[in-house]
């Protein structure tokens, strides 16, 4: 495929002389995003999947999917069991479940030898987490975590410019997720909302695990530096409901950088409002999901400047490589999204081929980052549930 | 005058025969931005002042300001009692000294029944302001508060949507002003800085003082909804100084609404971001001090809608009252200044006229608006003194 | 595939139970992002191409592409006769060489009655493009032209609010294609760059050809009127080169609506500068596809309108179709590709299985839309030649 | 007056240890504006005027204006003659009436070694330009007009970005004057807007002579290039009129730089769109009056700057000369008006002082400027009366 940049990684994998088979563990629109994105990566065919357990909604799915009937299981073991014992079997697989079921969907096909590529949270309980990174050692699968936000061009170049210094020594860290879907009253009776407010499969939190444990990994993705403490208040903002669809929060990072943290679903006129601000001694950087293309960074004492996407306008060759698209036609989610199958595709390949990836590849968040997500939400809950006092991470 | 809509309120006033006569007390950037203010409302002329102490520095300022050189004062009870036996004495004074004089300048003139407009934070401490109400009350003089922000065109037109519900019920309050120009270590010694970090004349707090005290009034002017209590963390994000100049809070509103707080001078890239988010169960609005001209009015499930000044687009007849410029040119903080002096002027000549202005003439805050403005600061300090408890205001 | 509202279409199609099978015809990095867009559309597999005359550069085409080596072909004749006689030929080709092949390579495929989607310009000469006209009637082939603004969801919309009277009758229409990325002197001798600038290959024209031509699409398919009349001037603003890199416009729309026309390939700064400006008797409507996902409404005498793609921010369930990806997570130019190859797969799927397509399913430009923008050029041409005289379209 | 820089120039003139005093020639709201300005740059004092040739309106506008009644003229013949021979008689005037009395008005008071600062346009006629710029030097008045645009500090940087060298050899130039508030059919007879439709009144030309030399002279001003050439086509875009309510033209600078420039007073939802692009061989400036704080340069290679006002965004300190207001507080065009004030109070006070001002203080538009802009509608109305011919200026 003649993308410019991705061609540089196919040589030294032999694996890529053919695309690579994904299999889907879970359904709806997020698992459909993902697929296309996989897709878009040309680095993956779709050939199988668990999508419901149901056997007519599973049936239909395999229809919708172009996939072969055989292949469209109505359970994960099933299909970790199967899949692993055909020739042409998944390489790797997608886990798209509610969250309660990611810990045991990802054990059944690491056990089966099978890379993985969860979605965030990780789990609903810290020990679950602390189970697959230990599985996923003992298995030597490839553990990627969908911490999309963190794929996008811009951010990787935010990464640099905050590593490089050019904001100077970090003083403030400010990130903010805001939404405002569920703002009508009767939007949580929902049948794929409903899930995300019951305690039983989305866990102790719902907006904080869901969109508020995004905002947490990118501020210390960008800031390279650790979460250490919390201290939060959870709120139902609307319409009464088991689990909060806002939270407030104060965070201290390493090295005794404050910060904040906020985030909701019920911010009316924000579609999708995930903003980084990092302020330092000498400048600042500043991002937002809603104008994902844009980077502003302040250089204190020069004009602010606007980084964006495509060569010639601030971005280094090696996060050029992360772009698909001709400079001056816009870029969206999708290619983020197709960035992280990129990498797990890298990851995957180089397993089998036997190479070990160069580290600074690949920027793609792994279980460990999964795990430190859910002691991060895990925290946040004690700290709302003892009126606001500091916990640590 | 021929500027539109501010003639309707000339014929009620025989003193607008006549411009008012203002005086100025305290010297500095901030008096010559009000004075111009004072001059574009076109009903002031500046003609005393107390600019400095010092009499070569008082002379060189009647100079600079072409003032009278025998009504160019070196204290403020010298120019109370000089001007008040005048015939031709000043109507009233502004009071922009720093923070601890402020209770001192007023009270002499008061005394000598000689309107107020007096710069925020109203003073250091909560007694003094208490002092100040009563002594406003018992002279019967007109004793307004610069909260500024609360006088631009679009903040009124916020306001009343606020009010007639076009946003629901109110159910989240956020506000941050964030600046930048104290990023350079070395600009806390600037002669102009210095006294805002010397807890003798800034008081308790000087970032909170200075524009954690404009964020509040904004959001409770424009919520309608009073602050009842917060939760503080003061901050030095850069080099050290004896007072914050960064400050986290969270707050909680009348009816339990929940929101934030945040004001920083270390912010670079934010000239003057002071932000507001108001959002409610149909609807939110957003205005941010840097585009001062728009307000973005979502109500959910519709097109986002950007308001702004200038007849036909979403302003109502009456704040366009306070709208000088045509359409399609620009106006800024300047006229809100200009906003502030007209109302104020009207106040003192309806004083003098011995008429009652109607109420929902005068939008400008008052005595009791800045002693509000020392209860928050004050409990905010608390609030920081105490680890971060919840303090009621 | 689960994405919202396309699977309703999918019930009509017979063909839908497979993939279509999609041959590329050219290569580079247009070929490359129209196989991707493809590959989203999530109704294409790419199976087979004549990407280089070269057997070398073919056979490592395939290679990157992931094709068998036996249907990388070195010609499109070659292409055309193999493929055609396959059991498992390709269903239709993309065609993406330089300009002057592309009539040649369509009539090849047309002949053998595979579908065609070619890009644009359709061809360089205007007897060509009408003989395409006739080939694609004689041949009862679907022929869509790659006018790919066309197929942005929010751009439908823009349509749709024009047609309903929405800004009232048009008065003005004004469309801008400014990029920069030809500001260097040297860029214009890099290989991909050089045919765009050499007449044999690229036409009389070279920035009027290649974007001009999406800007008097974009501005016609819009307002619902024809472009009648231009006046040009081209220019070279930059380094000396055969052909213009640089034209201004003026323009008669049917009903004597009067307009402006820009392209320049040397606007530093602006990245993908496309900006499309209707105004009428009531209101106006603005596009600028780089802020792809936002058009402002204006009517007169209401607050600015912001609509954008996602549910309950403006767009009509019809327009959400084109929609993929959910509220708050942007979207780019791909997913206007994916439109354009979603709705390419229908027509070409209704084809096959004998359905007539609805004509208000697909909005895609068809090859008479592609005659019309050479009969554009062309006239943009005599205009210059003539030094600015009006010539008819 | 303390304000920052102006204070520099205070020195050199005796005439500065008094305010100036101002006469006001013209009615309405554009007088007011200017007035305001004046006041705001805290040099002139308005004592004077002739507002209206009806006795009772002047005597209203007396009151209004806090003028005595005995200098509130029906004449501008009598102001002229009276005012002379005062000795506290005005020092300048400001000619805001419609445009066919500004040549009789400057005369009038030139004769009697009043100096002037005039609306724009200048004159309707070139005749009457080429006599007042003979007047002007006859009577050794200094004689301003009003091209306030080039009177912003942002505005002042960009030119002097230009001149600099920072976008390189300058290639293209567009610049557009886009408003809407003729977009209602009945708004041309409202008795503030008669006069600039009804050619005896307005001239030639309505929008032309109205925001077209504004746009004008923005780019020449900015450009340092003279504006040789230009090709014109006029319209009525709205309700029937007897002059042009829209026009586009395409224009030719100094060494065969080739440009265009638009406007209108149709454009629904532009308030103010005054919009300047200079494009060169190393980078592109941008400026909008609408967002009138902000100057976007790009040069080639880089992130995109964005310049702002206040000390350490890009501004040199010779500009910042023209900044009034605290970095972080918005401003707007009465500042700029204020800045031209301020420079023809310097003028002004030059001349008395027989003091020759350095040529840098000054970037004032002058008669020669204003006799330029009457050229320019001169050669726009020639051309569109001929078809679009190219036409000298």
């Amino acid at each position: 495929m003649l993308l410019p940049g991705q061609i540089d990684f196919e040589g030294p994998f032999p694996k890529f002389s053919r695309r690579l088979r994904l299999g889907v563990v879970g359904g709806g629109r997020v698992s459909g995003m993902q697929a296309t994105a996989a897709r878009l990566s040309y680095r993956w065919d779709v050939v199988a999947g668990a999508m419901s357990s149901d056997p007519v909604r599973a049936k239909t799915a395999a229809a919708d999917w172009f996939l072969d009937e055989d292949r469209c299981y109505t359970s994960f073991a099933e299909m970790a069991e199967v899949e692993a014992a055909r020739d042409d079997g998944v390489d790797a697989v997608m886990i798209t479940t509610p969250n309660h079921l990611h810990h045991d969907a990802a054990i059944a096909f690491l056990n089966k030898g099978i890379d993985v590529l969860c979605d965030k949270p990780l789990t609903n309980e810290v020990s679950e987490a602390d189970a697959l990174i230990e599985a996923a050692e003992k298995s030597g699968c490839v553990f990627g975590v969908s911490y999309v936000m963190s794929c996008f061009a811009v951010i990787r170049q935010a990464r640099d410019l905050v590593a490089s210094g050019a904001i100077g020594r970090i003083n403030q860290i400010h990130v903010e997720f805001m939404q405002d879907w569920m703002t009508p009253d009767d939007v949580a009776d929902a049948p794929h909302v409903k899930w995300r407010l019951d305690p039983a499969k989305s866990g102790k939190t719902s907006c904080v695990g869901d969109i508020g444990t995004h905002a947490a990994h990118l501020a210390q993705f960008v800031s390279g530096l650790a979460m250490k403490e919390v201290r939060a208040d959870f709120h139902v903002c609307g319409a009464p409901k088991p689990l909060e669809d806002t939270a407030f929060m104060t965070t201290r990072f390493e090295g005794g950088v404050p910060g904040t943290l906020m985030c909701t679903r019920l911010a009316p006129g924000n579609r999708g409002g995930l903003r980084l601000r990092i302020f330092g001694s000498e400048g600042g950087i500043e991002w937002d999901l809603e104008n994902s293309e844009q980077l502003k960074l302040n250089r204190f004492g020069q004009p602010d400047q606007i980084i964006s996407r495509g060569h010639g306008h601030g971005m280094t060759t090696a996060n050029e490589r992360l772009v698909r698209t001709a400079r001056g036609f816009p870029e969206g989610i999708i290619e983020a999204w197709g960035n992280l199958y990129t990498e797990f595709a890298m990851a995957v390949a180089a397993r089998k081929d036997g190479i070990r990836a160069p580290s600074d590849w690949l920027g793609m968040p792994r279980v460990a980052d999964g795990a430190k997500g859910v002691a991060f939400i895990e925290a946040s809950f004690q700290s709302h549930q003892s009126g606001g006092a500091w916990v640590h991470i």
